[in-house]
């Protein structure tokens, strides 16, 4: 077999296109899930869609799915895909690369009037980011579970916009979308994806074979103490929060990734009431996202964070609230799809590495419902969820090659 | 010299009675500064004023003043008083019980029919909570300096009401009062007020003797590191400014305030960019309040938070940017006056202790173009703006009498 040969051109310009649906400043993109930003892209590709004559569906949880039928529509379909959203301030091709080489296979297929045994859909999954609305993945968390969690109904997002309200809306932006169940069967899931770490960049590797990702827990930290005047209260007569949290914080950040270089330590999100610039705070209020590759690492460090910021919550004598908001555990991909990965890639020339990811994707999820694998490339330094994301023009087409040519081993066989 | 017989009762009953206007549900005061409550508390006390045949006063930034006339009219007059303007979740004695007392002491000098060399004239300031209008203190500051700042013009309340419309519309509300000129001579300035904070309370003493009131600066620290992947970034490619500001904080309040018994440092506000949980921030704002009762102090503690913040900025590769957005000098009352306070206090048969001011009040502007002195009363728990805010009734009348003794001192010589 020779590889995959897709139009290279088509797929970088289409980059282009969608990176300027919520593009920044500084060459980044802003377009967070449920936003008008956001059903514009997706209106944007359910438009390319049909213009190939793709059938286009959507779900409740507004999972955009774009069919191309195969010859045996009773199979279950091959997946294919990533998402559209991206964080605040983030790059042109963390999910964006890989819904658009999952669209550009698909048109290469079409192109070449390739028959498939079983249709190949591309999928652009919901919120996988989690920045607007927590937890990300909602789309493949929900496609795996088939139900969406009663508790998204009420939830609010930074901005104050409902959840419920926003999904109804994005629902509505693509009225021409057929309504398909949450879930269904399918034969496997391949994602591709940036690495967004450095280690492909630093061993001058095109393509990343993702063995399974590491687990993920998000912590909501709230310690609280007493408001009194900043000017006249002295250091015995206050219980002051900040106090506790700088000194809990410092201690962690000197211990956990310091010990452990698997482990990942960041506080992404900080605030304190009732926020005036001369008075004690009450209550400082932050998010901790934990990973580790294994869940005893996982639970041992956040019992470590848990009495880092009791210990010193009674030394000022004020209280902690540490509740875990969100709960990912680490996944492993299964090997017969790692080695078809493997294979597509020697089928494209490719040098590949196998590795870890950092990051949770989709395909943690769908991997609890049907086989997945993941396709890395590198990104300049690493960089990712920032302005500055990069990929190599060269990179993008390789992880789009090794895709078709994974989905010409599975879907055609 | 046997004290100063004042009316308690009357006392008391005025500050219930002003308590009213503006009295929240909680047993509070909510009287917000050129409010039409406001108004209603300088009409009533103007009232008053007529009743006992005192003459009322007004300056162009709507200063209350009440004149008692001396023997020799040509003497500058001896200026006590307060303000009657509070938090939007105030008390009932923040500023009204000085007021108040000054009033009953001008009335037990008419009682008592004593004639003093000088006049003797209550003054209530305008606006010294700064919580609808900032900033606080407009009017003794404007007293000082003789002058309305320009930049005062066009300031909108919280509610959204003009500064200018709202102070033409309170010297319209009190037709009868005649108008003065900003700042005249005065021979001295003494202020009743709540403590704010515990100290008397704690030492079981009913007069503090405040000796100055510490300098307050104000500084805007932003540290700027670079976002990346939370779960994919290596400490190794991590410039966190989260990592940054909880060393740098955690040094400080272990040596600013555990080091000097007089330093006050406290982070009101934080904040966090992107501020999604799953990325490390790419910058970090804070502000700091600084105080100290010497000019010196504040600038080497400054110094030793620019000097912090650069340090551990350094080793993360983030920058700092560090300003001062306010900036106030402590103020040091003259020992002359204080040792008057402290014979009136004997004269009463008070304990005395000499104590700080942690907060700021007109007296600290009056301070600048007359010798001024405050006296304390004990607050429980030492609350205060605060609905909460409490003070014995034998608090209330030590620092009326006090206040009387140190007149006679002062007015009758």
């Amino acid at each position: 077999m020779q590889g995959f040969a897709i139009n290279s051109e088509r797929l970088l310009a289409r980059l282009q296109h969608f990176a300027a649906i919520g593009g920044t400043e500084k060459g980044g993109v802003n377009r967070q899930a449920l936003t008008a930003l956001d059903r514009e892209a997706r209106r944007l590709l359910a438009k390319l869609a049909r213009e190939r004559g793709f059938v286009v569906f959507q779900d409740p949880i507004a999972n955009l799915f774009i069919r191309r039928e195969g010859k045996n529509p009773d199979l279950p379909p091959l997946l294919i895909g990533s998402h559209l959203d991206s964080q605040p301030a983030g790059g042109k091709f963390d999910g964006a690369l890989g819904t658009l080489a999952a669209f550009e296979v698909l048109e290469t297929l079409e192109d070449q009037e390739i028959a498939t045994e079983r249709a190949v859909e591309v999928v652009a999954f919901t919120n996988e980011e989690g920045c607007r609305f927590a937890p990300g993945c909602m789309g493949s968390l929900a496609f795996a579970e088939a139900a969406i969690p009663d508790s998204w109904r009420d939830l609010k997002a930074t901005d104050g916009a409902g959840f419920a309200e926003e999904l109804a809306a994005t629902l509505d932006s693509l009225p021409e979308a057929q309504p398909r169940p949450l879930g269904f069967p399918v034969s496997a899931y391949l994602e591709v994806h940036i690495e967004q770490g450095p280690s492909l960049e630093h061993q001058g590797i095109p393509i990343g074979v993702v063995t399974g990702i590491q687990g993920t827990r998000w912590l909501d930290v709230v310690v609280t103490g007493q408001t009194a005047h900043a000017g006249t209260t002295a250091l015995a007569y206050r219980r002051d929060p900040m106090l506790t949290v700088s000194q809990a914080l410092a201690e962690l950040y000197a211990s956990i990734m310091p010990g452990d270089a698997e482990a990942r330590f960041t506080v992404g999100r900080i605030s304190c009431l009732p926020g005036a610039v001369n008075a004690i705070p009450d209550t400082v209020r932050l998010t901790v996202d934990l990973r580790h590759p294994s869940t005893a690492v996982l639970d041992i460090n956040e019992n470590l964070i848990r009495k880092t910021f009791e210990t010193h919550a009674n030394v000022q004598g004020c209280g902690t609230a540490v509740t875990r908001i969100f709960d990912m555990a680490p996944a492993q991909f299964p090997e017969p799809l790692l080695a078809t990965l493997q294979e597509a890639a020697s089928d494209c020339g490719f040098a590949t590495a196998h590795l870890l990811s950092g990051a949770f994707h989709d395909a943690l999820f769908l991997n609890r419902v049907a086989p997945s694998a993941m396709i890395f490339v590198p990104c300049r330094d690493g960089l990712s969820h920032n302005e500055a994301e990069h990929v190599e023009p060269d990179h993008c087409i390789a992880g789009c090659q090794v895709l078709g040519a994974a989905v010409l081993r599975l879907a055609t066989a």
